[in-house]
């Protein structure tokens, strides 16, 4: 059974996206995935923090107050519909214009807005996952580092690998072979009570629950958090290991090849500081 | 007056997406763009060639011969049309998919073509065009060099730079600051009567008509080609400069910054074997 899913574009339930739209041509535009507890959208704040980041990056007119806007109705609508949890995708495109790469002078963003029903318990720390390494790495891009645009190729053919490896997540790299993420969430790793985690200087998406790993969660356990350039050595050294994403807020990690961890003991604690967020 | 465009979703007239779709969504698909004289497609072998190649990298279903078939649908209807020179784009999307990175077990590519009347004369070889630099470089992803897929944000970013520099194209770097291409289209340098061309190992477009110098142009002119490693300095210091793209097929270059180019001679030479390819 398909999952139930609505969609807005511009504040109104939609179906097809007018053409032309230039987040499909070439990827111009920004997203965020929310998380929804009974129609309220957590840690909005943070998500807008690093949409605004985008929009400046990529020049955008400011739209974040009507995204804000449409985010709410949206929210409203998914109340309505009575989902416990849902997954709320909101993406802004450059919206249409004439053929070629140059943005049109007159910009109009449009916010596109998607909602699905998740089946899981969120309140629940997820089972530890297992992981492999996708062959495919990041590019080097200093320019968009840290930002959730619309160009995202790479993680679409790791995910396909990881899929193909029968894992629940894949390690990826990035040019020098250092390790940047798994394909949908930040890493963490534990070695002698400190956390670290890999520096997004050329590649790779801040996250915002690994921003809140790194200001709150962490400091309210008295653990101290770098972010460093880590290598595959480092991480199957780690005494314990950890991603991070929206959905799932944070999830132990089981193995990652031959390696094998069973204490997620650190995991466990900053889910507990996760889960006192949630409403 | 907007240019009179038409555009098709898998061989039907449309006016809008469906969705889901991970084009839009993660710029999950190719494009090629296609000059058509009287409804004509020029030189689409090559342009299939490489459409085939990326639709191996990222691993889509096998729909080259359905893209064709739309293709000539679409072309045949600009003929209808009585335009005497169009752009079409050509779009593969991995098409609907539910949420998330992975692509669908069951991949339906959707095949969106959109054809734009052209108001130049594309027989004719376009005025010698201005450069100026582009800060936004390139990545660095050796796994997706040469393609054109729709993961296009510095290209746009490129070519806003380029409208605020008030200059018909700019230079695009890669991450070590070498020379790649213009925002759209290869270069191409003329030093003591050789031709070099950016090699795309890392990133850049492997456009048709850099295959058409590189393989049949420069030959038929007893002019080597080189594909090299080329420095800022290895442009400033070239006796001829010019760019190709299928829309313009060679544009001599007039002036990067404040180095001036008064002899286009070779690029004329290069354009009349490019004309004689045209119907």
């Amino acid at each position: 059974m398909p999952t139930p899913t609505a969609t807005w574009i511009d504040g109104v339930r939609a179906e097809a996206l007018p053409l032309p739209d230039r987040a499909l041509a070439f990827g111009d535009g920004l997203f965020e995935t929310l998380l929804l507890y009974h129609g309220d959208p957590l840690f909005t704040e943070l998500h807008m923090q690093r949409l605004q980041r985008g929009l400046q990056v990529l020049v955008f007119p400011d739209c974040l107050a009507t995204a804000s806007e449409q985010l709410q109705v949206a929210a409203g609508a998914v109340r309505k519909l009575g989902w416990p949890w849902a997954a709320l995708r909101l993406t802004i495109s450059r919206g249409p214009g004439p053929r070629g790469y140059a943005p049109p002078v007159a910009t109009k963003p449009r916010v596109i807005i998607s909602a699905s029903e998740l089946s899981d318990d969120c309140q629940q720390m997820a089972a530890a996952a297992t992981l492999s390494l996708a062959t495919v790495r990041w590019p080097t891009q200093p320019a968009l580092a840290g930002l959730k645009h619309l160009n995202r190729l790479e993680q679409v053919l790791a995910a396909a690998e990881c899929r193909a490896a029968g894992t629940d997540e894949a390690v990826m790299l990035d040019q020098s072979g250092q390790v940047v993420s798994v394909v949908a969430g930040n890493l963490f790793l534990l070695h002698e009570e400190r956390l670290q985690t890999p520096v997004l200087r050329d590649c790779g998406i801040a996250g915002t629950r690994r921003r809140l790993v790194i200001e709150q969660w962490a400091t309210a356990l008295g653990l101290p958090v770098q972010e460093s350039t880590l290598s595959l050595q480092d991480l199957e050294s780690a005494d314990e290991v950890f991603y991070c994403n929206s959905l799932k807020g944070l999830r132990p990690v089981a193995s990652f090849g031959q390696r094998h961890w069973s204490s997620h003991t650190v995991c466990q604690a900053l889910f507990e500081q996760y889960q006192r967020g949630l409403p």
